[in-house]
């Protein structure tokens, strides 16, 4: 499996869509701000691999940046949601699948006492806000430097066309940094109302940290203190690292959570979850949407959130991902790179040493991808239960190719 | 079809959602904010009829506020989209069906030069706020005093959770009112960032109104003069009443408009379509979503867009609301009621003249409810094609009977 950079049919969707779409396109899955060498547009998705528009097959590490868990087209999962567009996903109101879903994030997150759906993990972010302003009658919200929360002017990571007034009461601090969070914690005087956090450090281009089980724990006091509330942004890592919670093996319950992504296995889905301290407020606001109701999501949630409770998927996943982390590490170290592999292995991070300007990683990538391996060369990846040793095998034999085509790039 | 008002599949799934969700159900589709008598849950729906929880079924004028324009399970814009999941609906990037459904917008809308492809009508009325700020380089956004643009904390109907910064840059004028218009337009100064208007005004429990072509003109050429965004908000009537956006007959072009609900029949999507001043800043903005690159939902919008060029499917549904808005008005007038119908006959208003508190339309809905037809006591309604004569016929004689049974309150 290798294939020629060569795209000729990429090249023709995307000079057509250079007409018609801004940039020929928007938003994060814009291979300009990618790396060199990405196709743009693909042609069909199975398991844990993708097809580009030319046909050439990838060994997928990105999984459709989340929202793949259980590996594209899960049959499960997608029969469960067939079933509900067969009798009508959309109605004047939900069917009991709405109800089925927040009894089983109830049941199923540690924290969770109530749930509501959405389809935007920045729709639960900006609700999860809303909720906590509505609950605690404060404004200011304290968000770690460097985080993405989603993408609209309150939080997005690009400032053009957003007002100073859109975050105004957002105040920074640094993730893992209890002085930090003291000092944003006391510029909020009497007017805290949350600290958000996402669920592990995973910023862009950037080493991923794991949350300091003290940091968290100094911020659930201060909330507890306050009376503000503390919310997990677990759109990114919630259901791939654990069912009950991305905190629930640190012991520290938020009051407040976001999802999205993973939640429905692909299937558009978003979700606040909270404690029963949250509930007043979140019965105040006002949060709704279109598409909010439709159960074949719902349905697909379900199967997704059962299967991964019912089977061994997520253990599965970890050993997957520490198969590819060792490897990585071993591949490497063969051809004298010191590679940083940062955060959890289900999520992995690859960073090579001394690359600021990412022209290590952006030649690797690139030859990755001739090799038939879909990598990022700044983003945190993801992996799918539909990763096998053998997938994650062939991976590294392409990626042990292509970063020998790139030595000559070491030390330079 | 007589149904009883007692419905306890309904009350014992609102009992268990009162547990785990907030209020038993958030957002518009809660009934306890409809009228008294609806049922929450619903259990299937198909061409223009849905049925509740326990069974019963209705002849629905909902359409699910909106998405519905074909009739629920359309085939046609299914199997598009199904076609799409079978291949893998999700990936690391768009599919053809992207640059296609583009290109469609601009070939259909009158005004657009380009799209961009999003899940929530408040993403697309966020998004286009945000590119004629990027474009203009000024805050300043004009808005119908009353108009709904979406849920989040710039534009919600509720206030809860909602800060003041959050609307700094809002300022109010009068629908249809040019001299309010103008005063918004002084307040604004030299920041006048953008004009944003519904397509025409559909504000909750108030006649509707057509706009006034000379006020759109003149909206018009205020943004002419001033360089800032005229902004048409389509997300309601978009694609139903005209496909090539809803001030096309009124010859004004907005620079930017928003679209979702009725846009993929269903299939979660939204959209912004702009001219090309607008493609500067659309192109410098960041926006994004997880489910926003999924082609199953594009291929229902290429369907449900090629369905409305190549039939009579929008003449259709003109002609069965004028049959609704006619025999409505002659029932109405056999029971001695006055009732206001306003704006399109395709999104048909009801309401009865001397009825500030609603007892009477929600009287009239709830006995409308137990002989079959789902109505709205103080929004409007929605009609698709699956609407035929007969069944336009059969929900005014379920009218008739319901308008008998609250004859008493006539005049009360």
């Amino acid at each position: 499996m290798e294939h020629s950079l060569n795209n000729s049919r990429d090249s023709e969707l995307l000079a057509r869509a250079s007409k018609v779409v801004p940039n020929g396109m928007w938003g994060h899955m814009a291979t300009r701000a990618i790396g060199p060498g990405y196709p743009q547009f693909f042609s069909k998705s199975d398991g844990c691999r993708v097809w580009d528009a030319e046909g050439n097959e990838y060994i997928d590490f990105m999984c459709a940046w989340g929202p793949n868990l259980l590996g594209y087209k899960n049959a499960e999962v997608d029969a469960a949601a067939l079933a509900e567009i067969a009798n009508g996903d959309i109605n004047n109101g939900p069917t009991e699948k709405m109800v089925e879903l927040a009894e089983l994030f109830v049941d199923t997150i540690d924290y969770a006492d109530w749930a509501l759906f959405q389809k935007n993990g920045t729709d639960a972010t900006t609700t999860c806000v809303t909720i906590a302003r509505a609950t605690t009658g404060k404004r200011k919200i304290l968000v770690a430097r460097g985080s993405y929360h989603g993408a609209v002017p309150w939080c997005s990571p690009s400032v053009v066309g957003v007002t100073t007034e859109d975050r105004a009461h957002v105040i920074l601090f640094d993730y893992n940094d209890a002085t930090s969070l003291d000092e944003a914690v006391a510029a909020a005087g009497d007017d805290l109302a949350a600290i958000l956090l996402t669920a592990f450090r995973h910023d862009l281009n950037r080493d991923q940290e794991m949350p300091d089980p003290a940091f968290l724990r100094h911020a659930r006091s201060i909330c507890d203190k306050t009376g503000a509330a503390l919310i997990l942004d677990d759109v990114r890592a919630g259901f791939r690292l654990d069912v009950r919670g991305s905190w629930a093996k640190h012991r520290v319950k938020p009051d407040l959570g976001a999802y999205s992504k993973a939640i429905a296995n692909g299937w558009p889905l978003a979700a606040v979850a909270g404690s029963r301290r949250m509930l007043d407020g979140a019965s105040k606001i006002f949060t709704t949407g279109s598409f909010w109701y439709g159960s074949a999501s719902m349905a697909a949630s379900i199967k997704t959130i059962g299967i991964l409770k019912e089977t061994d998927a997520l253990a599965h996943i970890e050993a997957m991902g520490a198969r590819f982390r060792d490897g990585f590490a071993s591949i490497a170290k063969g051809h004298g790179f010191v590679l940083h592999q940062t955060g959890p292995v289900q999520m992995p991070m690859l960073r090579f040493q001394d690359d600021p300007d990412l022209r290590i990683a952006n030649a690797f990538c690139a030859a990755a991808l001739r090799y038939g391996i879909y990598l990022h060369p700044k983003h945190n990846m993801f992996l799918c239960s539909a990763h096998q040793a053998d997938d994650i095998d062939q991976a590294l034999e392409a990626a042990d190719k292509a970063m020998k085509d790139i030595a000559h790039l070491r030390g330079a």
